[in-house]
């Protein structure tokens, strides 16, 4: 099978993750609760696993870091515990339905509104436009650090002074972004951080984190035991004990820490890599007119994805066409994504998404070609 | 290492368990994302595994059954959704943190009251207690099957029948049954089910679930991406889609499905087998004055742990001295339950407690009693 749909799920994982997720499940240990020797071994995976992400995000206060069991989940996190009633959120034009339902919900619920600035095609905009839509309200700015659709990467750290100037909140959904692109936490200078485990950063399904700055208090969206100061009926405040109630995805948060590492070691290598197979592919798209693709032209301005159609043919049946003939594994549809779609002009038709990672071969993108070449031939 | 921590966490897994983790993380493929057939594998193993929690716990419908990272959430889920301003709950005795803290935040932040069903110092009550507790706003009644700190087992049918009686929901919270002792949701007729998957059910860390009775709505806890209707921007009231937004924990939930199936076919054994140990401790206890244990005195009251301590020993000096110089894991403290250690009377003191699982041997007990022996001899 040539695997292209790393931008849901990224595959195959370095084998060391691999390693990792089953030494610790064999090892066994439950973190932070008591102090026997296999507790207190699980309680330095956890460690380990915090401090890594500490470094490839360069996080000054590791405590700040909370583990969640998806970016959906971080994402939930921030958007309920922050937003109450009256407060107006702007979000970028390609956010996910992991921002886009939550704040539906709250609008519905909680008289939380939320406005979408406008993009053109590709997803990206003007700031300029984000200062005409603040109103007195607006407490928070979402962004997508780049759409899971379109591939547009787009100017956190331009957005993100523009919060600050106008005393705004900025939340970065790094989902397609972490363990891809350099992210700096410190100098990016943004208030929440939102990353998932099981795409670029390369570790298991089950694991995902916020990056929260030092100094704003969230309430939790689950209380329960923490493993400390267990005598309280009350969580206590803590970073990021309050956040991380109950028993922890410890295997996976094991192979994470192993997957992170071989980005912190790898980042500059992936991204080149990611790029030129995208800018090939990019190419024969451009230069076969019967494709139509989505996003930016130039393959340094998007991340390892590329979404595109044959013609009006829908996408389904070509993904469906890559998969049974070709063992050729993508994804095809809406992606979670129908605010990129309607970016894109593809709400109606979806798209087929061919997303690539660090493991992938130039030949399996060869081999899409054939495939694409025989296809829309015959279509 | 003798492990005698069961009741934090189960091990060692069944061999399976591990492989089946192993397996799908090197298999890829992102669950209900798509339909290239690593996707599809994905679904099936998210399939699989609620078909055998339905066969394990007789439930019917199976789409009725909610996967989460931890019981925490799943317990978080019931009480965050069900229960509005004025509501009042009655919970056990026993109750953990992850019931009481999220109870103690509904009662700080939207009116919710509760009030803990006075019981002997075993965690015992008679069910009478109920009724005289029973106000005009009484909602729920909330049961650890279990106590995780004095093993009593509660008698969740006769609960279940007394709010039925009175039209109030009952969750019952399986921690330390399920995977145990039978449990039978249609028969036990008992609205939402707290499960967790890395205890009895001898799964993997981050896993868990909510089995929820047919009729009854709830409210997400997390909103998101589904997989299913992506051109939604709101939930759709879907059973169990609702409530699984963003990506799984597939391997572990892999995992997971294995672990239930050992239960399935050998649950009477493993019954059987923890009784028969914990019976042997507690004989030693009951002939050795100078220890305290607390619970009931017969092993078919009870799970598979004890908790005791020695004279007035402090329980964290014992468990250290059976880690360092005997290699033997016991869990000390408070292990999440304050409550329950009202009840034994050992909120100060703490308890040490020992916790067997289908694996423990007889001998590992013999040597645990062989080292308390030396212990209480030297204190």
């Amino acid at each position: 099978m040539i695997y292209l749909d790393n931008a849901a799920t990224s595959w195959p994982k370095p084998e060391v993750v691999y390693q990792a997720v089953d030494e610790c499940l064999r090892a066994g240990g439950n973190p932070s609760r008591g102090v026997n020797q296999s507790a207190l071994n699980m309680s330095r995976v956890i460690f380990e696993a915090r401090s890594s992400v500490a470094e490839l995000f360069n996080v000054k206060n590791e405590e700040q870091i909370v583990f969640t069991k998806n970016i959906t989940e971080s994402l939930n996190l921030v958007l309920k515990s922050l937003l109450v009633a009256g407060d107006h959120v702007l979000i970028s034009p390609v956010e996910h339905n992991s921002v886009v339902r939550p704040l539906q919900y709250l609008k519905e619920t909680k008289d939380v509104e939320y406005d979408i600035i406008p993009g053109d095609q590709t997803g990206y905009f003007d700031t300029s436009e984000i200062e005409k839509m603040i109103t007195k309200n607006t407490k928070l700015i979402v962004i997508s650090h780049s759409s899971n659709v379109l591939g547009t990467i787009l100017p956190v750290e331009e957005i993100s002074q523009l919060a600050k100037k106008h005393n705004l909140y900025i939340l970065v959904d790094a989902a397609q972004t972490a363990g891809v692109l350099p992210i700096d936490f410190e100098k990016l200078d943004i208030d929440f951080l939102a990353f998932t485990g099981h795409k670029g950063l390369l570790g298991p399904q089950g694991t995902g984190g916020l990056i929260v700055k030092e100094g704003i208090s969230l309430t939790p969206l689950i209380h329960g035991g923490t493993g400390s100061k267990s005598k309280e009926t009350s969580q206590l405040g803590l970073f990021p004990d309050d956040f991380e109630s109950g028993t922890m995805n410890t295997p996976g948060i094991a192979g994470l820490k192993e997957g992170v590492r071989y980005c912190i070691e790898n980042l500059e290598q992936i991204r080149k890599h990611e790029q030129f197979l995208i800018d090939k592919l990019l190419n024969y798209f451009k230069e076969n007119s019967q494709f139509e693709f989505y996003g930016p032209q130039d393959a340094n301005n998007r991340t390892g994805l590329v979404t595109f159609n044959i013609k009006d043919v829908d996408s389904d049946m070509v993904g469906e066409v890559l998969d049974n003939e070709f063992q050729i594994a993508v994804r095809t549809g809406l992606h979670c994504s129908p605010l990129a779609h309607n970016s894109g002009n593809t709400i109606d038709l979806g798209g087929v998404r061919v997303s690539v990672g660090p493991f992938t071969q130039e030949q399996e993108i060869d081999e899409l070609i054939n495939a694409l070449e025989e296809i829309s031939q015959n279509m």
